[in-house]
């Protein structure tokens, strides 16, 4: 078989330790890859306005599949989120999160099965906000259709293709009648052309207190960006925390990049204490 | 002792049903009470713009204490929510809700004692909305300083005249660096003057995921509008739903309404059932 390049971001903190032990995975199953390292640079590039290079994108561009570690935006003026800069340069229009109980973890729950469908490029993090007056302030948040149906065509492909029975779309279309509901109306028209899979609507506070109680009423659920950022963490913390649940970005074009979802842990870096955190190694 | 009187919704659906039983633990309990009933009118009061009448608020506004049940909104045009009509023509900003485990009720928690203060008057619930070309919608999400301030002082009292120790902020500012930072700088602001509360900030997806892992790491929480909604209903969730929280609406001049959170419960309703679905009675 051929050989795959993929892109490798380590990333900060317990990022390079964590790659190591990814690569050494990797090699031990024998899958032919060979991965492009590429570090966080140390100052902005004025290509990308943040602390990535032009050539890691260019990278994951040329790939189509990348790893990345924990990053931690340094703080300052003048450059962009790591995260962000991420998500909008290579148009990662989906953030896919499956949650699962793990037998031998022990949590207060062991009936989590279920995948977040994260819209990640627009909504309340389009980065649109300002003064008005003094003391009065407002952002804007934005849902295209354009957006909304590749996310929701995406949930109801994945559901169709994983043998899942339901997606949810997750919305406040109770108060946000324009731009959630806009959001709905899209996952409604992608739905009808799904008639094997189930499509159900959730009020997201409805949602918070069902998957709290009963996360097992829930199987694929597709949301905007906040919710999807809320949820997703909240569907985490159920099965033991950010260390469990992979994640991956899917761009236009098929590109994936999948991420670390837990933090940089600065604290624990360089000390190789991490492994034993962990419940199987 | 002087005779109290105090305005009653008894609300949709079940909401008579309980509010007879409501009554009767004040008869029981020899409390001094005089209820004026409003109920929700047939038609939209023009005064109002909801169903509404301009005389129940009156109610409210004179009495200043009130209790409302569930309230469903007719759906239709030309007229508002009931409960967000409440909310702005009361100025009650501030929902404080107690969540508690119930000693008896088992659910997956038992160690929650904690209470949600969410900011009841803007933010996301704002209602402005519209469509900037055919296919992008966006909402205005809108923070003061007023209404910041004052829902921070709330908190800080609260929780210094009810022996809590901690106040957590909980903001999404790391995306929403102007509204949310707004409302974080308020709470700073605030905390100040309370040198005796601990203060802390807490990014809304953290806390859900703590929340859910471990809720004893909270106290008292203080929020923004769509945060609170989504946190209050999370920790309802924990406790066993929400039949179990009891919520009050606190406005400018002292107004205090208070509410059942769960909502009218038609198919339910008239059957006289209800009763035996409460843990104690
Ligand atoms: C770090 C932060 C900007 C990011 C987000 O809000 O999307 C994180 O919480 C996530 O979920 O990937
Ligand atoms: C019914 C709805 C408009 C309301 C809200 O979103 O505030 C409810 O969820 C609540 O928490 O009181």
């Amino acid at each position: 078989t051929d050989t795959i390049r993929a892109t490798l971001f380590p990333g900060d903190g317990i990022g390079p330790e964590i790659a190591e032990s990814v690569k050494q995975v990797f090699r031990t199953a024998e899958v032919p890859i060979e991965w492009e390292e590429h570090y966080v640079g140390d100052q902005v590039d004025p290509r990308t306005q943040s602390f990535l290079t032009w050539e890691s994108l260019e990278s994951v561009r040329k790939n189509r599949v990348g790893l990345k570690g924990p990053m931690a935006t340094p703080i300052g003026k003048g450059h962009r989120s790591l995260n962000l800069t991420l998500r909008k340069e290579l148009n990662l229009y989906a953030n896919v999160r499956p949650c699962y109980s793990l037998p031998g973890y022990k949590t207060r729950y062991d009936d989590v099965n279920l995948i977040t469908i994260r819209e990640n490029t627009e909504g309340e993090y389009s980065g649109l906000e300002h003064q008005v007056v003094r003391g009065v302030v407002e952002s804007l948040k934005i849902i295209t259709r354009q957006a909304s149906l590749r996310v929701a065509e995406y949930a109801f492909h994945y559901a169709k293709t994983h043998g899942r029975e339901r997606v949810s779309a997750i919305h406040k279309a109770n108060i946000m009648q324009k731009t959630d509901g806009l959001f709905l109306k899209c996952c409604r028209e992608v739905a009808e052309k799904y008639p094997e899979i189930t499509y159900e609507e959730v009020v997201i506070d409805n949602c918070c207190m069902m998957l709290v109680k009963n996360p097992a009423l829930f199987d694929v659920l597709v949301m905007p960006n906040l919710y999807g950022d809320i949820i997703s963490d909240l569907c985490a913390g159920l099965i033991g925390g950010l260390g469990l649940t992979p994640s991956c970005n899917i761009g236009e074009g098929g590109i994936a990049l999948a991420e670390a979802v837990h933090g940089s842990a600065p604290d624990i870096a360089g000390k190789v204490i991490w492994q034993i955190q962990l419940p199987y190694y």
